[in-house]
This record gives C-alpha cells, structure tokens and sequence, in this order.
C-alpha cells in the first residue's frame, strides 16, 4: 500500500510538473501570436495544499487512462531497444561512425517519448507566456535593450525591479555557497587573451554552424534554418501527409545530426534564404566569442569572457597560497559572460550577455569525499540518470545517499554541490515538482567531464538547463599548465617518505650560450621542460649520433652536441607528491533561474484571472514592503513618512503608494512587482495606540499590528526569520474584502 | 583668536593632507624601482587624537617658515596674473587661439604651484608605495590578470579579500543611495550598439593622441612619450641647467597643450621609439573604446560601453513611466565598462576594465531643489572653485549651504550630491583631510555641462578624481531624441491652460506613395519630424517654385511639389508642456576609490614599523571576524566550531585560523587582511561560564566577553550598530601584550 501510494504520489508529482508545457508548436512563434492564447488553467488553486491534493488525484487518475499508458508503453520499448543496440555496438567495439548514427536514432526516440509524454497529459492546458511578457515588460523587470534604437535581439536591460531581483538572487546565493562554505570568491577580468581561451578550448570547439544569404551577407543558423523550413512543409496545406511526416521525423532528429547529415537535409530541400530567397554559402563554422583587441596595435586578440570559470583556473596558485597551500577549497565567481549567438531567441534563455555564478571545488582526484555530506544525505530530488534515458524510464526520486552510495553519481562532493543546488534552487521559489538533475549521457558528455547533472527546470520553453554540476577532472589546469609552463599543482602529504630515482638534464650554459647567442634561452627553457621519458631519449639519439636537431617555438632549427648537455642521475627522499586536483564545477545561469522564477510564481487570483501577480519569495522579492495611506486624507502623511523612515533605519526596502485608486487596487498593482507584505494607514491610525493593517500578498489575509512593532515584524518576515502564520497567531486578523474597484 | 585657531587648524588640516605624497618623481618609476624607498613616517602615530594634535602643532608651525610662505607667495602672484590675464582675454571677446594659449600657461602655472606646495611640504616623507602593494599582492586584493600567460596591462583580478571589500563597498553604496534616496536601479547591457555611442558624442570624440614605431608598429601615447623623454633629458648628467629647465617647464604644460603644441615639442626633440629608437609615425587620434560585432554577419558595429550612463538614458521613458511620469527621480547603475588605453600605468587609478556606479537624478530644469538639502546644509567640505584656481589661492572650507546660497556650486540639487558624495567618502574610510571638491574651470568643462564638481583624493600619485559630479544639463537627452526621433521627454503641468498657435504639415499620403512608391516611407518620416519654423519655410519654398529637393538619408534626392502637402494653422487649449529634463550627474570610479582607501587606510604600529596593517572600517572590512584557538590544545576545538556557527547564523563573516604561530604573530596575519575583530578560545574559555577575548584591530584592546553574547556583540559592531568605545565601557578590559614571537 505504502508503495502504491508513494508511486501514485509520484506519477501525480511528475504529471504536474507538465501542466504548464505550453502546446510545442507554439513556442517556435513569435510572442505576438501567442498573444491570444487564453489561460484556461486557474493558477489561483496552486499555493494552497487543499487544492493541490484534489489536483493531484484527479491528475494520477487522469494519467492511468488506458489508452494513454498503451501509447507510451510503445515509444518507450523503442527507446529501450535502441538504447541496448547502442550498448551491444560499444561492447563489441563497433565503428565510431556506427555508434554516432545509433545515438542519433537514440536521441530522436527520446525526443518523440518525452514529447509524448508532455503533449499527453493536459494538452488542453497553456501556460499564458504573452501575458506574463506583458506584465514583465509593463512594469519594467526587463526589456529589450536600445529599443529606442531598434533593439538588439538576445540583449535585455533589467529595470528597478527586475535589477533588484537580480541583486537579491546573487545576494542570497553568495551567503547560501560562498559565505556558509568560506568558499574563496574572486572577481577577475572580461577581456581574456586569446592564449587563454585557446588553451581552454574555446579558440578551437566554441563554435555553431551557420550558413549565409550569398547576396546580402545575412546569416543563419543551420539547424535554426532546417526546422523552420521544414515547420513551413509541414504548414503547407498542399504537402501530402507522408512529407509531413518525414519532416517531423527530420526535425526531432535535429539536435543530433552531425554536420553532414543537415547539408544533406539542406541540399535535398534545395534551401534558400528565408528571408529572400537567395541562395545560401557552404556551412561554415563561426566561433561563438565576440572577439577584440587590447591596446592600439592591434596586435594583442582578446575575446570577451564565454564563461567565468578560466579567471579561476588561471589564478589557481594564488588560491592555493591563500587557502595555505591545502586541499580541498572551492572557488566562486559572479559575474558577466558573452556569447555571440547567431540568431538568438527564446527570450531570457538564449542571450548574448549574461551573468554566471560558477564555483570551481578543487580537492584531490583520489578522495572525493565531502565533509558535509551527511548533512544532506536525506534530501530526495528527481533525478534522470543516462541509464533510464537510454532504457526510455522515468525520472525517479531517490535520496542523495542513496544515489552517491549505489554509484549512481559519481562521488561524495558532486553529490553535496547538486543536494546543495537543489535547496538553493527550492529556497528562491522554484517549483521543486518542475524541476529535475538529468545526467549527461556519455555520448554528450565533454570529453574531459567524467560525470555531470544538469539541474533542468520545467517551463514553457521546455526543460531548461539552469545550473550544471560537472566533475570536469584536471583538464583545465593541465591545460593551462601545458600552454604556460607554470605548474598548477598542489602537494599532498605522502604516507611515508620514499627514495626516488632522479634523471635531471644539466645544460652546459656557456657552451650553448656561445654558440647560439640569442637563441640560447629558447633552448634552455625547451630543454628544463623535458620529461624524464624525453630526457633519455635525448640522451640516446645524442649518444647514438652525436647531434640532434631541436626546433625552437619560433620555428628556427638549431642543433645541439653531446657535448651541449650532461644527463644526472641520483637517487632523493620526498615527502610529498605532486597532484593536479581534481574540479567538481557548478555552474549556474542567473538569467535562466530568473526567467524560471517568473513562470514558477506567475498566478492569477482565484475570483479574477486577469489580476495576476508574482508569489516570489520574500527574500528575493525587488521590494519588500508596500505603504499604502488609504486616501489622499492630509492626516495621513506624517504617519506615512514616519513609518517610511523607519522601514528605511530597519533595512526593508519599500514602496509608498499615494496615487489614488482603492486600496484593492493599489495592492493589485504591489502584487504586480511581487511585494509580499502592504501596510495600509487608515483612520484607525491615528487613535493611540496608533496601528496599521499588515496584508500577505500570497493569502491576502491581513492582521492589525501597532506602528511601532511593525518594521521589526516586516524585517523578520521579509528575511525568513518569521513566518505569516507565525505572525497571524500573534496579532488580531483584519477582516475586510479587498475590492479592485476604486 | 577664533578665527586664528581656525586659520591654523585649516593650515595644519592641508599640510598633513599632503603628509603621504611622495616624491613626484618615484611615481614615474616602476615599482620595483621604488622598493628601497624607506617609509621614514610613523603612520602608527596616525589615529590617535592626542598625537594627531601634536602633529597639527608641528606642521603649522613648520609651514610658517618665511622661507615657504615666501617662495609660495610668489607662485600664487603669478598664478592670479595670468588668471586676469584670461579673465580680461575672454570679457574682451579675444580670439579663440589667444584664450586657449592663456589657459594652457595658466595652468602651467598652477601646477607649479600645486607641486611646490606639496614638496614643501615634509619633502622628506616618502609613502612606501611598494611595501603596500607587496601587501595587497601577498595576501591576494589584487593582483595583475592572466599573469601565468604574461599578464596585460591595466588589468587586475581580485582575490577574496579585494572582492570581498568591493562587494561590501558596493553594498554600502546601494544602501546608501540607492535604497535610502528610493532610486530607481537599473541593470543595463555592456555591448553597446554604434548609433548610441554616436550619438552620446562618444564615437567621434572619446579618443587620445598617439604615436607608432614606424618599424615595429608598436604605440605610445603622445604625452606620454614625451614625458618620459623630457625627464630621460633632465636626469642625463650632461644636460645643461637651461635646457632642463625648458624640458621641465614643457612636462609642466604637458596636459594643457593641443595635438599640435605637441607635435611641435616631438620635432623639436627629434624624439624616436623609446624602445626600438626608430622613427615615429604622425600622430594619430586612437578611439578607446573596445570594438566589436554582434551576430555573425559582420554589419552590427558595437563597442563595449565607456561608461553606464547611456544605459539610463536610453531607458528613459520607461523609467518615467515607472515613476508614474512624475519628476524629478534618480536612477541608479553599477556595473562595468571598459576602455582601451594606450598604455595604462598607475596601477588600479587607470585600468581598461572597471566597475562605475552611476547616478542620474532627472529634473525640471527651472527648479534645482531639493527637497533634502535642509538636512545636509551644515556639512563644511574642502572646495577647490575655478575662482580660486585662477587666483592661485587655496582650497577652502566652506559649508554647502553657503557655497550654494552664495552661487559658488550652482544648485541645490547639485550640492546635495555633492553633501552626500563627501558623506559617503568618510563613512568608508577616505581621510576627510586629504578629500577636496575641484570644480571644473570653462575651458576644461565638457561644453554641454553647466557646473562639475570633482570629489579628488590625495594619494601617492597626487589627487586623483574619484568621483565625479556634473549638471549635465539636457545635452544626453536631447541628443537621443535627435538621432532616433523618439522624444526623451517629461510633461509639466502649466500654472494655467494656455492656448497656442498650431502650425501642421499635413502631406498628401496617396499622392507620394504613388509618385515615390519605396521611398514614400522615408520622405512621409522625414516631413514629420520638421519643426515649425522649418515648416513654414518649406510652404515658401513651394508657394514660391512649385516644388522642393529633398535629401533622403539613403542619399536619394526627391523632388516633392506643392500638392503633395497641405499646411494646417489652428489653435488649441495645452494643460501641460513638454520639457527636457535636466540631469545631474554623481559618477564613482569603485576601482579607484578601493586604491584611495587602500592608501588611506595602510597603517604600521607603533613599536614595529614592519607590522603594517589596513585600518579599514568594519562595515567594508573583508570579513568581520577572525577565530583563533590559543594552540592545537584539542579541547579548544568543539568551542571554534560552535562559536564558527553561531558567527554563520549571526551573518558575521569569519575566518577561523588554527595554523601555529602566538597569537601575537596570528593577529599581525589577520591585520594585514584588515579583520577588524578577533576572538581568542583560551583556557578560560573551557570554564563555566564559557567566555573568550575579543580584540580590536586598530587599538589592539581586548575585553573578555560569554562565547553565548560574542555573535551578537560582533555583529553589531560590524555593521555599525554599537562601537568599541561602547562595548569596552560594558566588558572587562582583557591585559596582555600581543607578542609577535612564535
């Protein structure tokens, strides 16, 4: 029975995580023709618990529909085969082209259950995007930037409120990991060199495909180009139904094509130009980094930041002498990153500058244990392991514990990070019933990551990756130790001392610095940075034939004798060893969580759907407090500008409404910008003892506190240190309907 | 009598202002150069009252050496004589040419004596520049980016305490004028498309003067090229006495000259590469800012934004519609922007990237008050007017209330600014005795401001302006409006309706669409964005001779006729004008406010000239508390971890510091990180009732306090909410001397 229930309670969890998925088709449109799309769900009965437990039965019962299982039953048998075909071409050391094709066939049969699924359960249902852009926009959270000028797509400017969210996000996530954790947070530069960003990587793979208008210049992002050419098909009333489904098939299969695939789409499809119809370039690969330069020479390349993470790396031994040259200690960085995106859309999802909280954890390869993981241990997430995607199963909720102890994921610390991410996450108001850690699949995986979760939230675009959580091993600092040659290493205390055998090469300076001038210090330094490997094989072939050419990193040849070097041999006792750490990595999309926050609290009033607002947190919300006098009475204002002075001296950010409009108006406008707490100044005010009406904007309940209790009792609401319903035991409840006529 | 005393308190409160000013000609060396430069001035003196007054005594008395007043008296003589000068130039409407060369040899003069005063002044005391950064490098504020790859110029990542501090300075800054003043925040994008930088002047003006090796192609910026050259000329032994003071008379003059004054000084030199001794190529006009594209076609020009000021600009009319179309309001932005110097020294004081906080307090340009400026009227604060500059006589202490009754800082609003600026300054940690307010002369001031006042701060590299404020005027409003057409304007409410003369083009919309088909969009634009006069002029034109030429901004030329527009005149009653707000300005620089604190604040104690210290107050302090267990007694260890806790919960940053070392030493390490609390478990800790010491940083006092009272103890002293002076009348003193021995 307990188990019945538990997977009742489960289906029901998982079935409501989908209520808001917007009907797909829809989202590829521009937000103007949403815009009609009527909200037919009654947001005002999420919050209470009464109403959700009604929901979820009815939901779970709706699900067992036969017919509905019988559908999905078939789709996830075909993700399973596909998925044990895959693992046999592996087992047996199949072709890697072989392999690729299968995973693409994988990653499509995925793609049709997971949308299946969604359009299954409550296709009937949208979520409103149009109008909650509208009120995001109205009361200026955010718009489009330089608009005045014409915008710049994949550019937003945070308004007063949307700023302040903003401030209080990275607020509250730099107690939560860098305060509570000691972590060592750094702030380092935008402008990175080019030899940075070629060590780390990006120079060579950051990058999208993209083709070109051959008249006008104008570019587009192939597999962007591909599925709305295909949508068009599809559209088309006079294509026969067996095309429409081949380019379904094409589109679903998109995200895992490789490059070839989409030209042989492209050219099978004779593309054009959608815009006019010209004919379009080779694909060519365009590198995603805005690039510049430093200085007036021109001389020095530099790119914009893609990620904040290499200022870390780059100042690891800095770090490591702070921290007292002991592991483990993590590392924290907020701030902005670029990415030229090639056509940018999806709003807040896919922009061109953003901001990052990353924290880089760096402890030694051989334990990854992490001291407080018995402090979360117990903490339950969904989380959709590579396996269950390839076997075509359910996300599951396992505890932590369960899931690091069963190997499931990988170690003790990437455990912790992602138990920790999610009560951040929970903390600020996302939905923890749409929200979810899937695991990189080995095929998608970096190829330096050894395990990684993705914490995906659930809105109307999809699931959207908003916080990764990667054990990225020791690429990065062996990275930027080969381009550098400085070690970025850290010592570990053996558990003994031992003897080791010692081969060191000893140039003979003067001999080498006569003969080759100027080079000579090219040479020296090529030659301190031989391994013992490459020490005794130069010492062989100088042995062997006399001479051995060296080609210096300016391409000039020079070659040296026997007689250039001597090669040392002894034995030494060491302590200890030198270790590259090992990096767990999470990394969190600020614009992303925001943009999950708004369609995670946006409701509407039970009796009013078109009074919508935004049930934001306390302690994020932009402003903390409303005080609204109820009339234009001259009476009132000495009242208002006391309390305001003193809401000021207590630290509670505030509003003061004076404009007219009835108080249930005006709040309805404070519940626009999320203000979770309004303090009303009515004619009982002004009788000793003077005191006000405090009103919580999720419950619209209001209580009546004196004046002088009241901005302590905002301030501990405001910063989580009481709860409403702590405070209504403790005051009289103000009974009065708010009306929204003024 | 009272008003010597004032004479000499004001004497004595310059000079020390001038104390840590180095020898000018230390700062042009690279640091390594200046390491050996030995600190001869007891800083530890510094702080306590009673030895600040024998100072006072001192220095007043030594700056009335006749000698000195002597040789200063006569600098200002000149200085006054060449201010007529321009005065009499300007009243009598003399050439442009003749005014500008006036000015230039003025202000030759007044850097005169600006450099005399402050070398007569204790030219024997050197500020030990290099033993500070050692210290900021050491314990990682900041130190140089990407230095594992060799590192670029001008640009610095801050470690944990450097962005610690920055974030705490931030914060104050928020709460003080962000959240105190109601502004309105805003979080705008960094790329920044050209037409917006055109338009705000940046494009065509934002620029510095420089110079190529015509070989290697390498760049220097012109002035300082030659400086660099002029003082190699001077310290060349051969050089005769007339000829160095020629070059140091040039170097003077240096910052007033034009490009072409400059070129005739490179000529005659026959200055070459520094470097490579090559020839210099003409000088060229280098824009910097930071270029770039958005999207991959190449066509979108951008630049990473010079300042964050425009941001709000462009915002304006939704951040009007924020504040119910209601004047005057202030919006607020803090974030980064970035320039491309030439070649960047002088640490963090000129970096390419660095983080500005900007105000822009939007007003009716007929009425400059403000409705706070009661409350700061009584603030007395060093103003350095251009009067005074002109006449060679110092800066003065004056009240805001005066200097803005008696015209000298042109509005309320402005010197409520300016009341703050200084407020916030001294809240954090500036020495109020080495701040001034410099007021910007005529011909230095940007031609659209009206008045600009500079907050500077005396540092080893001389004054240095941290902060700006200007009444700008409606010059960045205005210009917007012009280049997109869209007005940037408010609505004011007349005293009474008025009515008014209309005088409407109304075209002919079927007749032009047909004539111009393509084009009719642009000319039907460009009709209605004619003015009145420019209306009635074009109906001449065409009652004259039929028909008219237009220039289209394609470069079409069209020609329209008569009967294509109809000119309409009528009245009608107007409530309300459109007026163009003004703005003033308060513009920080964070990057050289931290290098301003941190100078101002690196301290040495009394008995240990080695022991330095940054004295910075609490509320910015890096983190507020350090936790030190007497030894590695194990009993010590669950009261650090609970106390640890209970700092956490209590929101006190806190480093717990268990290595070796006395006490004595442990607290010299967490000084040098400007911890400005400490708390030591001894061996009275483990009895009942559990107590520890708590020490202060500047006076290095201790009191015994209960382990249960220290969290809260610590964090109202943190944040300003009690002070030691309080805490040592409450708690016991704790005797015993800090040892430094281990």
């Amino acid at each position: 029975m307990q188990l019945l229930k538990r997977s009742l309670h489960h289906i029901a969890r998982r079935i409501r995580a989908h209520l808001v998925f917007s009907n797909p088709s829809l989202i590829r449109l521009p937000v103007r023709n949403v815009a009609t799309t009527v909200s037919l769900f009654d947001f005002s009965q999420w919050g209470t618990k009464k109403a959700n437990r009604k929901l979820k039965i009815a939901l779970a019962l709706d699900m067992m529909d036969p017919k509905v299982e019988e559908a999905l039953t078939k789709l996830r048998a075909d993700v399973k085969e596909q998925g044990d075909y895959v693992r046999k071409l592996k087992s047996n050391g199949a072709p890697e082209l072989d392999i690729k094709k299968a995973v693409a066939e994988l990653k499509s049969r995925k793609k049709i259950l997971e949308d299946k699924e969604l359009s299954l359960a409550f296709n009937h249902i949208t979520f409103d995007r149009a109008r909650m852009e509208d009120l995001l926009k109205r009361r200026f959270y955010l718009d489009q930037s330089f608009a005045i000028y014409g915008g710049i797509t994949g550019q937003y400017d945070f308004g007063p409120m949307g700023c302040s969210l903003k401030t209080n996000l990275i607020n509250v996530w730099r107690n939560f990991f860098v305060l509570e954790e000691q972590m060592l947070e750094v702030d380092c530069s935008i402008l990175t060199p080019e030899p940075v960003l070629k060590a780390s990587g990006h120079v060579d793979r950051f990058a999208d495909v993209m083709v070109k208008d051959m008249k006008t210049g104008e570019c587009f992002r192939l597999d962007h180009l591909i599925k709305a050419h295909l949508e068009k098909i599809i559209c088309d009333k006079k294509t026969s139904e067996e095309t429409r489904q081949e380019c379904r098939n094409i589109i679903t299969k998109l995200d895992g094509m490789t490059e070839d695939q989409m030209i042989t789409v492209l050219r099978k499809y004779n593309m054009k130009s959608p815009v006019t119809g010209n004919d379009l370039s080779e694909p060519v690969e365009f590198n995603l980094m805005f690039g510049t330069q430093i200085g007036p020479s021109g001389l020095v390349k530099a790119f914009l930041r893609p990620e904040t993470a290499q200022g870390i790396f780059v100042n690891f031994k800095r770090l490591l002498a702070f921290n007292q040259e002991r592991l483990p200690f993590a590392a924290a960085q907020i701030g902005n990153a670029f990415r030229n995106e090639i056509s940018p859309r999806s709003g807040l999802i896919r922009v061109r500058e953003f901001t990052m909280a990353e924290i880089e954890h760096f402890c030694d390869p051989s334990d990854k244990s992490h001291p407080k993981f018995k402090t979360v241990e117990d903490i339950s997430m969904l989380l959709y392991s590579a396996c269950n995607q390839m076997d075509g199963i359910r996300a599951q909720d396992i505890t932590i514990g369960d899931a690091v102890s069963t190997g499931l994921v990988a170690n003790e610390t990437l455990g912790y990070y992602m138990a920790r991410i999610y009560q951040f996450l929970v903390k600020i108001g996302v939905d923890s019933s749409r929200l979810r850690f899937r695991q990189h699949m080995s095929t998608e995986m970096a190829h330096y990551a050894s395990d990684c979760w993705d914490a995906e939230c659930l809105t109307s675009y999809g699931w959207v990756e908003c916080v990764g959580c990667a054990d990225r091993s020791a690429y990065d600092l062996r990275q930027h130790t080969e381009a550098t040659g400085v070690k970025l290493v850290a010592e570990k205390k053996l558990p003994a001392p031992k003897t080791v055998d010692v081969c060191e090469i000893v140039p003979d300076k003067v001999l080498i610095g006569k003969t080759f001038k100027q080079y000579s210090k090219a040479i020296l330094d090529m030659l301190a940075k031989l391994s013992e490997d490459e020490i005794v094989a130069l010492e062989k072939v100088l042995t062997e034939s006399g001479e051995k050419t060296l080609e210096l990193p300016n391409h000039t040849s020079v070659q040296i004798t026997k007689a250039m070097i001597e090669v040392k041999r002894y034995q030494k006792t060491v302590h200890v060893e030198e270790i590259i750490p090992s990096v767990i990595e999470p990394s969190f999309g600020i614009g992303r969580i925001m943009y999950t926050l708004f369609e995670h609290n946006f409701k509407a009033r039970k009796d009013d759907e078109k009074r919508t607002y935004f049930s934001l947190p306390s302690v994020i919300a932009p402003l903390k407090c409303a005080v609204l006098p109820l009339s234009g009475n001259e009476e009132f204002v000495p009242f208002v500008k006391k309390l305001s002075q003193d809401l000021t001296k207590a630290e509670v950010s505030h509003k003061v409404d004076d404009s007219s409009g009835s108080i249930g108006r005006r709040y309805a406008r404070t519940d626009e910008i999320a203000i979770p707490f309004g303090i009303t100044i009515d004619f009982d005010s002004l009788k000793v003892p003077h005191s006000a009406t405090l009103r919580d904007r999720d419950s619209m309940e209001q209580v009546r506190i004196n004046l002088d209790e009241l901005p302590d009792v905002v301030r501990d609401l405001s910063y989580g240190r009481t709860t409403w319903v702590k405070v209504k035991t403790k005051y009289p409840l103000f009974e009065q309907q708010e009306s929204t006529e003024s």
